[in-house]
Parts: structure tokens; sequence; C-alpha cells
């Protein structure tokens, strides 16, 4: 079906034929196997050129930080999931996949958005003043300001202060960096709660800063988080502990519907 | 609900508090994030411990080797589902990791258990003789030899000994690249063509040799195959092809069900 | 972790013992099982109550004219992914339930909420300056108006003017129909094209004029789809075109890449 | 690329032009909508005919049977989903749909299969004899004889009686159904243990006996999982549990990888 007016009938990432497979214009085995790491071709396929060794280390710096945080609820849903249907990894690794959204791990696009908007308002002001404008905006349409507070690293984030140390170490620290910290000062003011940084403004922030695309950020959790099911799920297969997460979790939820007189709920 | 008899009840893959966070035993602002890349990450988390430089070179290798490859069904329903439902970056790279099933991509874990078995059956005969057995049990019970043959790349797929290749100058071929050259050497005969090593059995191949875990080897392609997602997802946004597609694959395809008399379908 | 400020420990929806299964306070082995059909059963899961008489023909007229529409991308996405992992089905499934999203299928509710907002405006006025006012609003923001226009169906869908049909003849023909009509007649002059209602919005008209909830309205198209995407994986079995599809699909793309020079791509 | 040997190019389940959509052969306006309801329209897209009111009740006490059973592993994932990433209800659906597998939901298909072997091996025979056989390979192969046994129903799981009864009454009960019976006979001496029939065999019994076929089973427990996957997402938007569940599961783990001396886990 015909939908919508797409007129593209292109695409730029990768062409073959039986002797040769180019990425992004490159020789994939004369050019890349072996003489790049992983790290170098996601950079390569996202944004078309290899990296320079500081953006290298701002990539895997991120992709480190985020990659595990314990039983988060992508993880619980995945090895849920292997449990009930372990035919399927890809299936259980896409479960664990399907929660990184705009309030969990998704936050770092939103997040990327706000400093993005921080540091375009700066122009003939400060960042600090752009950011108070942007937090303003964001209370005013009762939004959360993305990447600020945690549920666990309340007074800070300790992986937030070390991707700026990194990124200052390969000389890419720049705006957005220092607009992600100029929400941070605004913040306890307007809000009047201290709101730490957290991991999902420190991504954005070092990326933004050393060039990878703003449209792409999302893709970093993702990617990162996919790592870690993979790592769950060989655990769940010889130490599976998807079906007590369950049970568990069933165990913390009462029924408060209707009922026949006289019925018990059994143990679930 | 008690579903099985899970007696486990702890994970060996992190922890943390307020102020640290621990991946594998590892403190991860402290002594992963900033001195190690992305891939000894992913080898740490799935096997507990950190890789040697060959053993790193060749989990790179293989990651750049699966990770892009064109627009493969996967790509595709990928790019078709996020023009559909653009809201979701990660429904769309979910939907694209559910093809990595056991025809494509996945194929990397059936070939790796068939070298292992292969291997396991050499003790006592040689790798030829071991070849032969296994080859001639999955002709018998109907099931196709993973990791051979491939639509395009028809008389070699140049990743294969380039894979060996790099693993070879670390030091680290071994028994599973001997099973996959003795698998090729005799498929011909007890088959009746010439079917090449494909990047599939190459995968298992060297990562078996160089000590990555067999029940993981499926998370490589889907890991590979998610960042490649990313890039085709960030190409989509700005040059969207997803419903041009859709269509031309609709175009190949005659409805030959039951009509009322003078019925003409519409252009889809 | 915790996360957010969740005080609920409870669902109304279901319990059991050994002997007895609740949903929604009824027995199901006693009162449901037997004497409710399919369609009366979603609507108790949804709503807690069963629907009349009225409510169930609306309610299986939306899920009958959504079901199916050929080789949409939500069912090209499915048969490839079956093609590609035959293993999980479930896979297939969720792989085209990925693609009910804003744009294609899950429109339902954005249009949902478009008519309960022209509905609400309306009070002290008429619908037509309400759905007025609401059009003009979406121009200003720059964002369509859903439920108007379809690739295929331009004069008008023919599944629209059946579905008020049948509301109207089971005497649940109400306000939210009457607003869908109202855009209809304001849009062609705000606009400057005519742009028919489709079924995306025929289907929030006469459910919630009918009293389906407006939250769940997305899950109308999503379980009609899932039946469909379950006879097409049934036929992708027996009548596989997964890779057909795909490879007209590939066909239909060019690279337009950087190339060595000489480099001829290969037929995909 | 050309994977595989696909040589058709053509489906039989639906066409369109402007005017007019036919589905399995039948104007979807002129002839279904309005006239027919949704167990119905299942039916037809699955086997291109319509059922007999025998064949719609079966179906739909099936449907009725597994669409609900509480806080199951699916839809705990489903919830955690949505409450990661509420701006997609079709991604929290997929998750919960990828968790109908071998084990759980999913074992429909594989108890089919069982029946049907069971039902094949009895011709010069006994059904009796038959289902000794197969449930003796079953045991032989160290195979789990699917849809015997439940972790809450122990004694019987009164659901299968009940849809025993229904076919019965519409004059549907058959060979299926007596071979579950049978193999429910033989399982105690066979295994030692009484393992009573549950719904994973109950409804392919009656499904079979119907005439539903058997590569379509998985797709039943699919699409009633879906129905109730909707009523708790709509319930998890006015009353989130999902980080609840995500946190109370959490806690029943403990971490025992290797830690610095003094470390002290907090309270996720």
């Amino acid at each position: 079906m015909k939908i919508g007016k797409q007129t593209h009938r292109s695409s730029a990432i990768s062409s073959s034929n039986p002797e040769t497979i180019l990425v992004r214009g490159r020789d994939l085995c004369g050019e890349l196997l072996g003489h790049i790491g992983f790290t170098d071709h996601v950079w390569l396929l996202v944004t078309g050129t290899l990296p320079s060794a500081g953006q290298r280390a701002v990539l895997d710096a991120t992709l480190v930080a985020i990659a595990e945080h314990g039983l988060v609820p992508s993880v619980q849903a995945s090895r849920m999931t292997l449990a009930a249907a372990p035919e399927a990894l890809q299936g259980a690794v896409a479960a664990g996949i399907l929660g990184c959204g705009s309030v969990i791990l998704g936050a770092a696009e939103s997040a990327g958005r706000l400093l993005a908007e921080v540091v375009a308002g700066s122009a003939g002001s400060t960042l600090e003043a752009s950011a108070e404008r942007v937090v303003r905006q964001h209370r005013d349409a009762k939004k959360p300001v993305p990447g600020y507070g945690h549920p666990l690293h309340k007074g800070h984030d300790p992986r937030v202060e070390r991707l700026f140390e990194i990124a200052a170490g390969v000389g890419l620290a720049g705006q957005h960096i220092a607009a992600a910290q100029a929400v941070a000062r605004v913040l306890p003011e307007l809000t009047g709660k201290p709101l730490a940084m957290n991991v999902s403004v420190g991504i954005p922030a070092v990326l933004l800063d050393a060039g990878y695309p703003l449209l792409a950020l999302k893709g970093v959790p993702i990617l990162a988080r996919t790592a870690s099911l993979v790592a769950h799920l060989l655990e769940e297969q010889s130490r599976p502990i998807g079906f007590t997460l369950s049970h568990a979790a069933a165990s913390a939820i009462s029924y408060d519907g209707e009922a026949p007189e006289g019925f018990v709920p059994g143990d679930h």
C-alpha cells in the first residue's frame, strides 16, 4: 500500500557482490575486519566515518557505563521470557529491549534533546539563563526534566562525573556537558529539591559533545543493554531465576476485585 | 505461580549501592569506565573475566563481520516497523532482532553445536572421520548442516577466511576451526554439491577456539545486528524507505484466493 | 530499583485457587466458559462488566473491520520474521504487532483522542464549531489530523459507513460518530483537500459511543491484527513467501553510498 | 538476498481495490461486517471457511479459557515494559506475547502434536496402547509430556473438563479428546506421579476434534492472551504496579558474585 510520500529509493549503508561486502564505502574484509574494533564499527555504521581516538573513547565509556545495573525491569522481563520460551533467545532479548523506553534507558534521547535546546537557546545569552528558561518551560508544561534524579544514586550518580572526566581527558568536553551542569545548578531552586544528574543525561552530554548524532542517541543504551541481556540469558540457562522472579513479584500484589463469599486465593 | 523447580535465588552479574556499582565483582566507575573498551566489557559480562588481547581481537572481528549486510529481512522488518511506529525506536530494534532465528543469523549457535560435536567425536579418531559421521547423522535425520552455503557468496564467503586469519594471527586457531574445515572437506562428497563455509560457521569456529561460551554464541550476531539496526533506523529517520520496501514487496505477490466475478485488485 | 512512586499493590482483574479461577469476579469455569463468546470476554476483561448485545455487536464489528487488509507492513514484517526464525511463532506475531504504531493501526487511539476533544469542546457551542477549532489547532501545531485520508480508499473507506450503520442499528450511534462526521465536513475547507474518514477514525467513533474506554482503544486493532497474523503465519508455513517479499523489497532500493571504482553490486 | 528456494509468489488471504476489501474471497463490508462475530472471523481467516455453530462454540470456549490467569510471567513482563516505555502500548503487548513459548502457553502446540501422534498411532491398535508407546518414547528421549501437571491446579484443572463438556455438547468430541484422556490414564503408571491434564492439552484436544488446523494451534493462546494483556495495560495506566512488581522480584534475589571487602548492597 502506498502510505505517505516516500520518494527515497536508496540507502547509503552497505552493498555487496559475491566477492566484496562494502560497509559505508569500505571493503569489510580488506579494510575493516582485523583493523578496527566493534566500537569503531558502531561509529562508522551510524555516522559514515571512522571515529577519532577520542570519539571512540567516549562511545566506549557510554556503552560500558549503561550496559549493566542488576535486575532492572528490562532484565527481569527478558529472563522471565526465556524461562517461558527457551527456544528463542532472540525473543527474550527483544522483550528486554522493549523496556528501553521514555522512562528508563531511552531517557538518554529526551535528555539529549533537552541539552541541545539549552545549547541552542544560549546564543546571545548564557547557558545558565537558557537552562532556566528550558526548565521553566518543562515545569509549565508539567513535563519531567529527563536525566535528573535517581532512585538509588540519590546524592550523585558516580557514572556521570567519570564520563565527564573521560570526555575532558580526550579533549572532547564542550557545550552539552556544560549545559547538563547548568541545568543541575538551576534545578534545586526551580523544583525545590536537589536532583542530581543521572547517567541518562551524562550519556547524551558526552556523546553530543563528541559529535555523535542526536537521533541515534537511544541506540546507545539499547546496544549496551543488549550485551547485558546476553550475559543474563546465559546465566538464566545455567542458574534459572525467571520463574522465581515472577513468583516473588506476584506475591507482592493482592487481588482487590469482586469475589464470591468465602473465596480464598491460592498461593501463586 | 510456582512453575518448575527453580531453587536458585541469586545472580552473580551485578550489585550496587548508592556509591558503587559492581559488575562481575569490579567497580564499574573505578576499574572499568575509561579503562576498558565495550568489547572487553561484553566479554566480561558474558564470561565473568576480562579477555586477553587475542580474545578481544577475535570477538571484535566476529562482531564487525556480522553486523551489516545490507537490506536483509531483519533490517527491512525493522525499517518498516519504524515507519509505522516512529514513536518507539526500541520497538523497531526489537522487530529486527526477532529475525535473528535458526535460519538466519541465529545459525551461529546451531553451527557451534555442530563443531562442538565434531570435536568431541574426534577423540580416538580424526576430525575428518568425526565430521563425516556427524554430517551423515544430519543427513539421515534430514536436518540441514548449518553454516554451509550462501545465496550470494556461493564460491566462498570472504569473511570466513579473514576470521580464520585473525584467529591464527593471535594464536587462537584451534580444533573448532579445524572442525569447520573438516566438515567443508567432507560435504561435497556426501551432499553432491560444493557448499562453502559461510560466516555462521566461521563465527562459532573462532569464538569457541577463543574460549567464548557455546550457549552465548547467538548473542554475538544479535549484538552486532543491533548496531546495524541503529544505523539503519537513523537513516530511516532522514531518508525513509520503510513503506517503499513494503510497497515493492507487496507488488511481487498476487492474490490467488477466490474472488467475485469481475473483481480487479487495486494497486497496493 | 524503586522507580517512581508506585503505591498500588493490587490488581482487580483475576484471582484463583486450586479449584476456582476468577476473572473480573466471575467464576471462569462456572459462569463464563460455554456461556459467553470471546468478544464478550474481551469486553469483560477490559471494562469489568459484560457487554450489552449492542456493545458486543459494535466491538465485533470493529474487530472484524480492522483484522485483515492484505500484505501490509506489519504482515510482511511478521512473515519475514517467521521465515528467518520458524522456531518461534510468538516472535513473528510480536514483530507484526510492533508495527501497530502511531502511523498505522495505532492511529485509532490518537483519532479517539481527537474525537473526545471535539465532543468535550462542543459544550455550549456546536460540534461543527468545535471540530473547526480542534482541526485548526492541529494544523497550527503542524500535527496531522489522524483518521482521515487513505492511500487506497481515496474517495471513501467502505468500512466506515458500515461501522456507523451497525452502531445506528443497535442504537449506539452518538456524539463521537457525529464528531467524526463534523471533522470530515470541515476538513476540505481547512486543508484544501477532500480527506475521507478512514477506518482508524471509524473504530474509535463507534467504540467510544458504545462506552469502550479511550485508553484501551489501541488494543482493538492490536487484537484484531493478531488474528490476521496467525492466519498469515499458517499460510507462511505451507506456502512461504517471507524471503520472496524481502528479495523484492531489497531489489527496489539502490545503493548510493561510496564505492571503489569498478564495484558492481550483486543481485540480492 | 535470495535465501532458500521460495517459488511461491501468491497469497490467498485477502485482496482489495478502492471500493472493495476481500477477505478469504468474501466482501468484508457486504458479507462479513455486521453479519459475523470476531470468533467467526478468526476461524474464517485461519481456515478459509466460516465455522459451524459448534466449531464457533469450541473456539470461543478455548479463547475464553486461556485468556486470563492473573499475574503470570507474560503479564508481568508486559506491565513492566509499559511502565518503562509508556509511549508504546504495542511494545508492551509484544513483550507479553514473547512469553507464549514452549514452556508456557505455547505448550498447546506441542501437546497438539502429541495428541495427533497418539491418534495416528492408534490405527490397528487402541488409543491406550498408542498413548503408552508415545509417552514411553517421550520418556526415553527425556522429553517432558506437554499438557499434563500444573503448579496450582494439582488435582485437576477445572478448565479441562468444562472444555470437554462444551465439545460434547455441540457434538464435536472425538479422537483427540479421547487421546488426551488415554494419555492421562497411562501417565501415572509410567511416571510414578499422577499428572492431571492441564488447559494446554485441553485446548488442542477440543480444537483438533473441531477441525482447527494443528499448525495454527499456538495462535489460540497468543490471541487470547493479547486480550488479557490489553486489559492489564489499561489497568496499568490507572493503577500502575509495573515497578512494584520489579522491585519485589529483585528483592527476592541476592548477589553471590565477588565483591570488595566491606561492600554492602543497597536496597534496590
